[in-house]
């Protein structure tokens, strides 16, 4: 990170069409039953952008991921628009779901004017039901009119499921001189919400950049940002975060300039992750948790996501309970070197486990940190000097009344 | 099996000192506060035994673990006796934990009168805390003292912490006519319990076993019982579950022979381990959890733990939720072999998901059927010809008040 970025990025208030060239809109078309919020949302650029993806993992990976992947092959990278609808996830729905995929790519980009391929497609809700066609087909339209400057709050409210606030951020950056813009949106915790599948996140910058740049940031920011979150465990059929680059800003991004358009990439996705933290079903705190200590890098992030996942470690949190014994026992099954004798556990300022003894005379003070709604917790491994963080949220009651009661 | 197992094993209403020679006891000592119930037991066979333990993998291995894993090693499987306390675990305990667990060993063995490498010891109870010596050097003399045959039931009280029941197992088997006897007992419920670790399992039988045949037994059967279980997918500091075989029935086990006694011990450990999963934090439903068409056991294993473990699975099972969708995105993140068009999702005896399409006209057939205690789920990987099952519980509003609570 250059001193000159450090010195001249800044954040704003500003979402997807924030950039130059980017326009935006959120409408409500009928997928969802009324009153549950806006379903549809477009991002169009004036011209066609760079675009790269980033795709679940889940073997039961839902048509609109399918769509999605084969069209950014077949343009090499080329993106002038996304639609994105809520309510429907349009996984495990067949070949009828796959032949609705592509009618949302085609319907969009003839109202749009540019090849089929140039548009991206993704989907959020309830999985194994069909998308209500007629209602895209019908809404499409009224959603191109719609488009604007000014309406990405409305395109973030409408990839809204069960979130209890939209996610949107933007930052801009001073490169030789001139300003370019990154934007985003974000929905979903994971697969926290009942029958509702994904984790969606959307970035637009007005920057021109390289295809093997733009595809390297969007990895290496999600990396540490939307990859770095857990709320349940769960990765879903449907999670996708796409990033495009359509130059309006005049700016083309090269070696020198990777890391400042990285920064800002980094400062929109990070407070989009970690408000699908904050956001999480029955959430009440914000919890990061470093590992230090490890072997490797890959370690860390494997030890740190097995606390963040951990239902004891969640629900001591929740109860305001320093149980660092439970942090000890999550580490010594994460399946990555640990030394008990040279291990430590920190939470907050307190160190309440180190040199292979306890400190509980110092649980008192962990206990009071504990109340705070952002809170930070240390492991140290003792198996060697590599560290990761990751966030994730409390476990409350209300997670399993929220996702048990569903459908009742 | 044999034909001949089949129709001679029994089980019946007993435990660890239900096989000849062996007798049990359990006391009061003073480790728990007063009104929690007993907190010390004592097995012990009136000659030597061979014995077999399997241990916690956790790398935070507490020191009682890492002293019953040296005796068993330096008598090559031989014990007498096995000596185990609830309400402290002496995990992360240090030098003097250390130091704890081998007094235990030696006071027993004077008392019992054998070599002190020939007794075995376990603890249960709060990490990172140190054991009351005193009130186990003034509690041995009375639990010897206390020792019957007809006190496996207070034994298994003894060991247990926040064990809603305790849990004790037994079968006979004719082996060439002669019977022999397996009883068992155990606590704990995974790392469900707050600052409680432990699943503990002692297994005793009257058959003559040579330790090659012991040792195999109590590994494959712990595979298919107290391996195939899990609450919370925590791992403790502390898990172990031992057997021990004393000959005095004067049936000694052979290679054919073998199978009918492996099955007595698992008729033993399976009520065992499913009575672990009956009494979990918070349970209100027992779960088998089956996996079929997956491309090996190891997969169908890996793939059953990550249903079992799903937090939006076990609430929506809390909830009577037919929620295939779930099961579906679990399978497809497990990370093993899977076919989205040739799976599919049973519950109990409905089929919800076949053939890549929903049959979600049969879901009110499935939320009925779930209103059941005792549920069967079914996931087909579709992707080979092997299976595995395990058992799990749901999870409750309860499991986090418990574990979010315990300190308030």
């Amino acid at each position: 990170m250059s001193t000159h970025t450090v010195q001249t990025l800044e954040t704003f208030a500003g979402g997807v069409a924030s950039p130059q060239g980017f326009t935006a809109s959120g409408q409500y078309v009928g997928i969802k039953a009324a009153g549950r919020g806006l379903d549809l949302a477009l991002i169009v650029s004036d011209r066609p952008a760079t675009a790269a993806g980033v795709f679940t993992t889940n073997k039961a990976q839902a048509a609109p991921v399918t769509v999605s992947k084969a069209h950014l092959a077949a343009t090499s990278g080329t993106a002038r628009a996304v639609v994105v609808n809520s309510g429907c996830a349009n996984a495990c729905t067949g070949a009828v779901g796959m032949q609705d995929a592509k009618e949302m790519a085609t319907l969009t980009a003839s109202l749009v004017g540019c090849p089929t391929e140039q548009v991206l497609v993704a989907s959020t809700g309830v999985i194994g039901v069909n998308l209500k066609m007629d209602k895209i087909r019908a809404g499409l339209a009224g959603a191109v009119a719609a488009l604007g400057s000014d309406q990405g709050p409305a395109a973030a409210k409408a990839i809204m499921t069960t979130d209890p606030f939209p996610k949107e951020a933007a930052a801009r950056v001073s490169i030789n001189g001139v300003n370019i813009t990154v934007g985003g949106m974000a929905k979903g915790s994971g697969m926290i919400e009942p029958m509702m599948a994904t984790m969606l996140g959307f970035i637009t910058t007005d920057a021109a950049v390289p295809r093997p740049l733009l595809a390297r940031a969007l990895r290496e920011v999600t990396d540490d940002t939307f990859n770095a979150i857990t709320v349940d465990g769960e990765c879903s059929t449907n999670d996708c975060v796409m990033l495009l680059a359509n130059g309006a800003s005049g700016v083309t991004i090269d070696a020198s300039t990777y890391d400042a358009f990285a920064d800002a990439v980094r400062a929109v996705c990070l407070p989009l992750a970690l408000g699908i933290v904050r956001g999480g079903e029955g959430a009440t705190k914000l919890v990061t948790v470093n590992v230090t200590g490890a072997a490797s890098a890959k370690e860390a992030r494997t030890c740190a996501k097995a606390i963040a996942n951990s239902p004891l470690v969640k629900t001591a949190i929740h109860g305001g309970d320093p149980n660092w014994g439970r942090l000890i026992a999550v580490a010594g099954r994460a399946g990555v070197a640990f030394e008990l004798e040279q291990a430590a556990v920190t939470i907050g300022p307190v160190v309440l486990f180190k040199d292979g003894r306890p400190y509980d005379e110092f649980a008192p003070e962990a206990a009071n940190y504990l109340k705070n709604d952002e809170l930070t917790l240390t492991v140290h491994l003792g198996a060697g000097t590599a560290s990761s963080t990751v966030w994730t949220c409390d476990l409350s009651a209300e997670y399993v009344k929220i996702n048990a009661e569903y459908r009742t």
